[in-house]
């Protein structure tokens, strides 16, 4: 494509946006921001977004047929799964004016993302056991109604995503296929340039399952997610389902202390508490009061600089939802005003819940259940009984170790780019998907679901692959493979320039010719280091019969002959 | 692609539904309706329109850039241009409930048409004189609240389309532009193999320009549109602007007779009248009393038979809208209630406008302007004075001429595929979108757009292309270009189909190869009849070492070698 027909300019003093991705894919202007997380994909971007697209088709057509559901839905779709109140990102659609309304008064669901309507889809047409097993998958515009999107193309409102769906006799076909999934993923994200870089990480199954879900995280310093890694088991875990132990404090040599009731009135947070009594946090303890969705009154208390981890307490606890306890049940309960509940003393009915990291302490502080007051030098087996189980219910951090390996976890920072969920039988339940089995019985459907953001790995890429002068594309989804850039358009080098243009793409080569006019070199240098393209090739005056190549990943230029160039395009 | 992998089925026994599209598209499993005018897009259904939208691509790219708009915008963009109480086919998005609400309590347009999108764009990247002229498209999903939607994929609430807008500096560079447009759709039509049916069409301009818009009309008995040809001049117009002579009812030998006032009590409709008073119906006459957006009331008259174009009608009294007056003002006008109004002896102030179909014509019918009463055997020149003026606002209807050639029209139905519309400066002027001149001046940029509904081709097509047994696809844009079909599976003969299967696909020929176990030779040929794949190839027992070849347009098949296969399908 030659460079003057693009409509579109690079503007490298562009707005600075919160995201790399952002700032970067505007710069060069492959990607325009039309309101906080919707974005136009200019003819850069589309063709890098195509690309990413097409390797993610080739990949599923191995193991899915395409179709194309539609964006809009019946609302009754999603009462039948119960998700039209629950899905919090969920966007309806209805008349935008008082003629549009007269003209049908109706509200539709724009799919965030499409179970209710693929498994209607799939029963409609499959329902005996010869049928099975088969999958079916999209690649679509979905939206969400995001409260902020700020991270360019890694979080928007509008974004496109690949996202299939499988159906099997039962489970043992479900977990087959989900391996076979993985591996189509694996090779989707080799392919796209983000192998070495990409993990498997276990992750919270939702309601749908028991099990874990699974998450493809791309290490990446901007990522929204953290993962914890187990070398010895070579598993990764998303922080959310970390099982995770935290470092001993227990000092042989410590000795016991005199328990004292000391006030700290108004002290918020365990680090300002921890200076107020000069002791440090880890000694520390946090006890919250829930009430859970059955009216139980619980306490839960972690070590002072833990969360607690609601999913993983939800699990332990066995309930479905949680909520802080008000500010006079906790009075109720402790006797005191918020701030200064403990362990201690709690009547019997509430049932407390001890993490690990509370135990294995010496001489620790909890809240003295007694307003403006804390416990310091409290010991198990003094000052209240051992407990007779701990858990694990806090968020896992960096430090912590696998409880089974006693391995100190290796800990960074991650994108999703793909998520794989055994959905089980939570759809097909919801809309009577049976099938009939080989004596005519029938049995209930089992489905997977398995996603990729193909918008969301062009800014992960971005996010990852880029340096002081713009982005470092990979080959394979690059805008052009070659950035042709003619320099003096004098007629000869112009000519030149021309001619190998035109011989790059008759042999299939994708070239993006600078020739425009009245731009200098440097500009035009400046441009192909910010689009990014893997190499540049120059033809000016000075490079004679030969042709100046530089990939944009190495800072030296060589001059080459055409027949060297085309060695080096690998043609 | 081998049939037996495919999720969906064929059902030759499902539903009728309206249109003969929406019912072979399901019967074959191209598609899939789930709700009024909203579908799924199966394997087979998605591979015709990603053909379709190729080709629309592989032309449009020779005249502009493609990019990827948003499907959601800020109302703001649509504030601005007024067209947010105005389009009544528009959505909005907003959360679907009170969780997503609280989350982001915000609305957005569903874009239907993206000239509010598009112009802030190309004012973002281009303002110099230097930079026109330009062109951007996409190839993208619209959302349209239509109130019934029941054509298939003629008329969908959610369809897609190939939307292209251009940009420049003088009407004259909008009008070279707007040619080469032209030029480009009709390429398109042909390469879909809808060019010998498709022509040009002259339709309003709506309220952008006061020059014709154009319509790329596919002939089609299910059309929803009616085209008037002028073979004279060569010219297809639209209904809407086709403009009209009824024929003459002028008989010199018949005698002028005297007026009379009958009574006509709660006749409803021309024909009801011209049975009660033993007259053609074209010896009546419609008057009908409006109200114009100015206050102004005028009486409309128009041969029985005839309907009043209001486009027409407007663009005659200069008014911006008409509606028709209430039963109090018909009379206070004519003196009598609604359904006896006539040009005879009204009001000075009431200004009447009378289609030349009403003259030409003796002894005629016509409201008495009193309750219960119509007047017949009316004559210009003696009950009331000859018209100063006569115009041409009815619709016109076949039987009509063409006013200055007299030559009566061609008149035959058609689907509209592409309209291509001269927006002039309408959306630049909303959006201040100036350029600067070879001057330093600025100037108004000046706009065209042109638009292509892929999905309608798709359906189109097929209300065009079929037989009792299916759907006849023209090869470019057919699902796969061969239906091989293994006819008995005993091991030989499924073998040879396999390596003929595997020799075909190996040469980039599309194949779908029925493969399945258990389904009778009659039921494939079925199938391959109804999905209308160009050419069937049957290997069996009985073919021996050649293949059975037939044309799905052909009822004749014969026996052919392999070579001579291959030169059949231009390999």
């Amino acid at each position: 494509m030659r460079q003057s027909k693009l409509f579109t300019k690079t503007d490298k003093s562009a707005k600075e946006f919160e995201s790399v991705n952002a700032t970067l894919l505007q710069k060069g202007a492959f990607i325009k921001q039309v309101m906080a997380g919707v974005y136009e994909f200019l003819p850069l971007g589309l063709r890098v977004l195509a690309k990413i697209e097409n390797i993610v088709r080739e990949e599923m057509d191995k193991i899915g047929n395409e179709v194309l559901m539609p964006s809009i839905a019946p609302k009754e779709l999603w009462e039948q799964t119960g998700r039209l109140e629950k899905v919090d990102v969920l966007f309806k659609a209805s008349g935008a004016n008082k003629a549009s309304v007269e003209k049908n008064n109706a509200e539709y669901v724009l799919n965030s993302t499409h179970e209710e309507v693929v498994t209607p889809l799939a029963k409609s047409f499959n329902q005996s056991y010869k049928d099975f097993p088969f999958a079916i998958y999209q690649i679509q515009t979905k939206f969400r109604n995001e409260a902020r999107a700020k991270s360019g193309l890694l979080r928007g409102r509008e974004f496109r995503m690949k996202d299939l769906y499988s159906f099997h006799v039962s489970e043992e076909d479900l977990k087959r296929y989900y391996e076979e999934a993985k591996k189509a993923y694996t090779t989707v994200f080799e392919r796209v340039g983000l192998g070495d870089d990409t993990v498997i990480a276990l992750a919270s199954g939702g309601d749908f399952t028991k099990d874990f879900s699974h998450e493809f995280q791309t290490r990446c310093e901007t990522g929204e997610d953290i993962i914890f890694y187990s070398k010895k088991l070579d598993i990764y875990f998303n922080r959310e389902v970390a099982p995770s132990k935290a470092p001993s404090l227990n000092d042989e040599n410590e000795e016991i202390k005199a328990r004292e009731d000391v006030v700290g009135k108004g002290i918020i947070g365990v680090q300002e508490l921890a200076d107020y009594l000069k002791i440090p946090v880890e000694k520390t303890t946090k006890t919250l009061i829930f009430e859970t969705d059955k009216g139980e009154i619980i306490a839960a208390a972690v070590r002072g600089g833990y969360d607690v981890d609601e999913g993983k307490l939800l699990k332990i606890i066995g309930a479905k939802s949680l909520k802080l306890a008000s500010a006079e049940t906790v009075k109720k309960i402790t006797g005191a005003e918020v701030g200064y509940a403990g362990i201690l003393n709690l009547p019997a009915e509430v049932k407390v819940y001890i993490d690990e990291s509370v135990a294995n302490r010496k001489n620790f502080e909890c809240g003295a259940n007694k307003t403006d007051y804390h416990s310091i030098n409290i010991n198990f087996g003094r000052d209240l009984p051992e407990p007779e189980k701990v858990y694990d219910f806090k968020v896992a951090k960096e430090g912590d170790m696998h409880p089974e390996t006693g391995e100190v976890y290796e800990v960074f920072r991650a994108a999703e780019v793909g998520n794989i969920f055994p959905l089980n039988t939570k759809f097909s339940e919801a809309f009577d998907y049976k099938y009939t089995d080989e004596n005519g019985k029938e049995q209930i459907v089992y489905m997977g679901c398995y996603g990729i953001g193909t918008t969301r790995i062009m800014g992960v890429i971005v996010e990852k692959l880029n340096d002081e002068k713009g982005i470092l594309w990979p080959e394979q989804i690059a805008p052009f493979k070659v950035h042709l850039i003619s320099v003096r358009t004098d007629d000869e080098a112009f000519e030149k320039a021309e001619k190998l243009y035109n011989e790059l793409t008759e042999k299939g080569i994708e070239v993006l010719w600078d020739d425009r006019a009245g731009v200098s070199a440097g500009e035009k240098f400046a441009d192909a280091d910010l689009i990014g393209t893997p190499w540049r090739v120059v033809v000016s005056a000075k490079t004679g019969e030969q042709v100046e190549i530089k990939k944009r990943s190495e800072s030296e230029s060589k001059l080459i002959s055409k027949e060297e160039l085309y060695t080096a395009l690998g043609y």
